[in-house]
């Protein structure tokens, strides 16, 4: 499948090199840069060439690529710990509309990714009611 | 390629059925459940089918369908806000050894996942050094 760009989408712009970029490779389907930001030395991005704000509106073609694009960046930078993160909507964090993975090394406690994780026990007769809605 | 279970992995077992899980879908690579200790209602996992404790030990044919079926869950629960994470080391908040992809509704403020986002302003020139000596 083609590529399908947006005019006025930052990250589109980077994958024309319209707005530059540390790129760290790329394939017929995957861009890969470093975040001009990072949350620890070596924090990429890794985003398809196809616009779509959210993860549900790519097509599998670009989200099969993705992936091993964020093994290849994390076995170039030898990591142990690291994170794969990827934000869709606002609410969850998502600061730019075009989907991407970030790939953030956790080097120590204090740089890379910190999260919360405040987990419920769930009700297993729920989960079940909610597994037969979904009918997957 | 075939899949490569491990006897004493908690998730290996469960795609195996010898540990209960609530099954979402399945296909030949990939398996996915309802988390039972949910950050928010529809929390879900999606594993390989291969046995392996961090992303980039996972062979590509197991990576490129992951994200696929991570898209059908989201999409199933007709999400707006959501997070897709996948922690690799126990620094990095990994708790099961064996790869899983989080889906995480994040329907407000309180539930789903909380992130802190303490980023740094990266130098350009070194950011250019690090892809240059990475050699992607």
């Amino acid at each position: 499948m083609a590529s399908k760009l947006a005019a006025e989408c930052i990250f589109c712009r980077i994958i024309k090199g319209e707005i530059p970029s540390v790129k760290l490779l790329e394939t017929p389907t995957t861009f890969a840069f470093l975040d001009i930001g990072p949350l620890s030395e070596g924090h990429a991005l890794v985003i398809p060439k196809y616009h779509a704000e959210k993860l549900h509106q790519l097509p599998d073609e670009f989200l099969a690529d993705t992936l091993p694009v964020a093994k290849k960046i994390a076995a170039a930078l030898n990591l142990e710990n690291y994170n794969v993160l990827q934000n869709n909507g606002r609410l969850a964090h998502q600061e730019v509309p075009h989907v991407h993975f970030h790939v953030i090394p956790k080097p120590n406690r204090e740089e890379g990714l910190t999260i919360d994780w405040p987990a419920k026990q769930a009700d297993p007769g729920k989960l079940k009611e909610l597994a037969a809605r979904l009918n997957l």
